[in-house]
């Protein structure tokens, strides 16, 4: 080489640093004049070892299952076990999704995932005035412990594990399902599963909530608590940036608000007086997996990251199970389109990928219809044997952490870390998550990044393909699923035969019982699960909710 | 950390080296004995800094645009410009592929590449008895410049650029190109696009040949050196590893065998005392892009370093030009399923990410029927707007080689290099590709590797979703294309009427001209464009060469 780098007689050049290859290429022109991810994140061209150098691997990355868990949270990760493949189901009567959890599980899932309608999740029971037809419309519909029976009939519960997307009713649902594990003899601690109960997101984005924030983050703390005593295998909390992802958040912004929202709940733990050790490891995590490959990956990695040196320094646990941040994943709602639903496939597959790569233990892949109806059979198995194609077709389980120490992902995964505690900061400096959701912080962070998306996709900076962008005039006709909406007359008159033969004396001693425990400020669990037992039902133990501790208003709304 | 790695009072434990943490881990069993690749590779658990430290970034990855061009051939690669999305089609009679064609440029293709139905690719005009029930079957009917101009009836020639995947009759397609360009007034250099023209892979693993495979090469760098000389914008050849990896090849036996091929065909140059620089930079590569993910990212880059340092180092060229390994890639053909068919988008999905993640120039994804028959329109957009959905939704195209520096990527890197250049010595050994063809070397590699992999499957070590695990008893229904079987045999009349109207003794003086070109040794292209200029047919010029070179007969049959 001669000393402008050039091979003597060729026109071969190598340059001898990163700014001397800038300055070469800096007029060659590209498509656009920057490139941002899907969070409005600045993409560097390309990253180099000089713009990563110098950092510490056992600090940064560390190997897989162990501190700070930066490529995974097991040592073998895939190759010990592939994680959960876990579909959200749930339509019409208990029936209904009880036959669909056996066709998902005939097909090779492998953990159950249960959709509530929307007066069970708002705690109105079928028959109620307000759940005129929404009843089983959304999700499954649930008002007494025989409909959780009925739910999971004939599946054993202490063989498969069960998620349960619930929050202010979650209490109930809950307690109904320990109150039928009673009943069929299974101890609880056999129980494993997931229930979402994460109430702050509801106030930060999805918007369902009966109580004021304070008693609802009780409630959820409640399960916490009863299950770090009574049914350790249980996960007693999903804290949940899906939804905070969909409402329109950054990928920052869903990662920082929802670890904020696990040190709300931990700290609320700890003012109980509760170990750190004693339920942390139990906390898990729920993410969203969008279209920006590389920044999903990221997130994911540092996720695990932040909560470890948080579990570690900031609230002092000792075990590294507490520093372990487990999450289940579902791929982006919001990035699917009415149009065209065929290429929804493509989509969920590429962003499944990206959930696989980042290491998550459990994940739900969107059917290619959910943008038009509730899933089909077909389209379920579509999307469930997408899962199955990475798992087991595609190699990339074979490897733990295959992309770690890749220029562009340490910088992106270290980028996304830092700008997370800058908003984790900031929100301690409210005075915690409670404090911020009060004055609305986050709430007007995503609705900024909301409408700053919108503006790039109306202004076709961002291409939703069929959407803004190689749209068709002639639309794609898929088979849709339609629901029987004689259903909710049926369920209503099981509701009300069911109230009718209860001992109407023994309902009231539970409802009193369960007024002096909300009253008192103890855990509710203990008597919820005897009151469920003996015929309370999610909307009677809602109305005490709403007489003890009122009715939430949204601010935004006043 | 106290000596033991561990924190004082907790459990917390980070290795402190590889060794130390396999140790740790070493009883945690995992879901098989050996992690295999699809190319039978054993897999890792993990890669660290300790198993890839020490290797030169300039000599190994280089900054994108330069040498060696591990990290792309472009420095602002899919910033700069997206790859070429390009949609191989061809079916029935030229003006129904016409159709195809048009129907794809109006839904946001870039580029076209044209499919020939069989007889074409053998040398057999339409009217022809051995063409009998294959006319128009499997791509579109070729048998007179009539044909090629109806084929690209209403397209700019000049402004979209087009591939044709012929190899034994390439020189004829090529030649109808050029003369149906001459008639429309537009200079050869300006016309841009790709011939595949690669026999070597035929005898290797397609199979399809006319000629002995000496004169085979000799007829493909005819067309090299003519568009090195008078179509300086058409890539003259696309050295093919596809065929070799459907026909049951590793990657890395794909890619050793292919540029060895590409050795061959720079050697065959050389001796016609040609250039290296005048000719190289217009060769072009065309791989298979199969499920395993992170084996096919590293399969392109490896094939650009190896490309790279070969033609600096062993061929001693000049300008980087004719460094850069440039290529097309198409997704897998065998990797499809007939079973669950809507499955293969997710499929398709998965690899065309990894292809664009290997940088290439061009792409081609496969439609879910293509198992089933040839792909409907509705099939074919899917695959297209799979395309789109990458390069406009997830945020891949804003980074070059992303991947570039990550532990496991670069060890494969490396890996897959090494045993590639293992296998280019072992065919210079044998005195280069054609005497290794002719002794049968890589088509017994192949073959022992499809035997291999076929037995993986058989045992279930190697799962295919759908085939041999998660079948289903009912099968998916998804519309097939239905062909005209009518077309025949108006295209045999079309034929008919061409020939009877030519002037015969014009034909006659033609074929005695390329008859001479044939025998001399000369460049057939000069003469054989004025040949199918003045009508003769694809099959007229396969019967002299048939007559001149000799028919070839399969060692393996004899």
């Amino acid at each position: 080489m001669a000393k402008d780098g050039k091979k003597q007689g060729t026109d071969l050049h190598q340059s001898s640093s990163f700014s001397e290859w800038e300055r070469k290429f800096s007029s060659q022109e590209e498509r656009k004049e920057r490139f941002l991810s899907l969070s409005f994140r600045e993409q560097p061209r390309v990253v180099t070892p000089e713009q990563v150098n110098g950092y510490s691997y056992s600090d940064r990355l560390g190997y897989p299952g162990e501190f700070p868990f930066t490529r995974g949270v097991h040592a073998t990760m895939h190759r010990g076990r592939l994680w959960t493949m876990r579909q959200f189901a749930g339509f019409g009567s208990p029936e209904d999704t009880n036959r669909r959890f056996k066709y998902l599980l005939e097909h090779g899932q492998t953990g159950l995932s249960t959709a509530f309608d929307m007066p069970t999740l708002m705690g109105y029971d079928a028959d109620h005035s307000k759940s005129r037809g929404e009843v089983g419309r959304e999700g499954v519909s649930l008002s007494t412990i025989e409909d959780m029976d009925l739910l999971f009939s004939g599946i054993a519960l202490d063989h498969v594990t069960v998620s349960m997307t619930i929050n202010c009713t979650a209490t109930v649902a809950m307690a109904m399902y320990f109150a039928v594990a009673r009943r069929r003899g299974i101890p609880f601690d056999r129980l494993g599963g997931t229930i979402q109960n994460d109430m702050l997101k509801e106030f930060i984005a999805q918007k369902e909530w009966i109580c004021p924030p304070e008693p609802s983050v009780k409630l959820s703390c409640d399960i916490v608590e009863y299950c770090a005593e009574s049914a350790p295998r249980f996960n007693p909390i999903s804290i949940s940036g899906y939804h905070i992802r969909e409402a329109g958040a950054t990928a920052v912004q869903e990662l920082a608000f929802t670890l904020a929202d696990g040190v709300a709940y931990v700290e609320h733990c700890l003012e109980r007086g509760m170990d750190i050790d004693s339920f942390a490891p139990r906390l898990s995590f729920f993410f969203d997996v969008h279209n920006d490959f590389f920044e999903e990956i990221a997130k994911f990695r540092a996720a695990r990251r932040i909560w470890a040196y948080l579990m570690r320094d900031r609230f002092g646990a000792m075990t590294e199970r507490s520093m372990k941040l487990r999450t289940h994943a579902q791929t982006a709602g919001v990035s699917l389109t009415a149009q065209q639903p065929v290429n929804n496939v493509a989509r969920v597959a590429l962003q499944a990928l990206a959930a696989v790569l980042g290491g998550v233990q459990s994940l739900h892949t969107n059917s290619m219809d959910e943008t038009l109806s509730l899933p089909t059979e077909e389209a379920v198995k579509v999307a469930l044997r997408t899962q199955q194609i990475i798992a087991e077709e595609t190699g990339v389980t074979n490897v733990v952490d295959p992309l770690g120490g890749s220029y562009y992902m340490e910088q992106l995964t270290d980028q996304i870390e830092a700008e997370a505690l800058e908003y984790i900061a900031k929100i301690d400096g409210l005075g915690g998550m409670l404090k911020a959701v009060e004055v609305g912080f986050p709430q007007k962070e995503i609705s900024e990044a909301s409408y700053r998306f919108q503006l790039m996709v109306d202004d076709r900076d961002y291409a939703m393909v069929g959407v803004n962008k190689y749209q068709d005039e002639q639309e794609q006709e898929i088979p849709l699923l339609h629901i029987d909406y004689e259903l909710e007359r049926k369920q209503i008159e099981t509701v009300k035969a069911f109230k009718a033969k209860r001992n109407a004396k023994e309902v009231n001693e539970h409802l009193d019982q369960l007024r002096k425990a909300c009253s008192s400020g103890s855990n509710v669990m203990p008597v919820l699960i005897d009151a469920v037992d003996s015929g309370v039902t999610l909307g009677e133990v809602s109305d005490v909710y709403r007489e003890v501790f009122g009715i939430y208003t949204d601010p935004g709304t006043i």
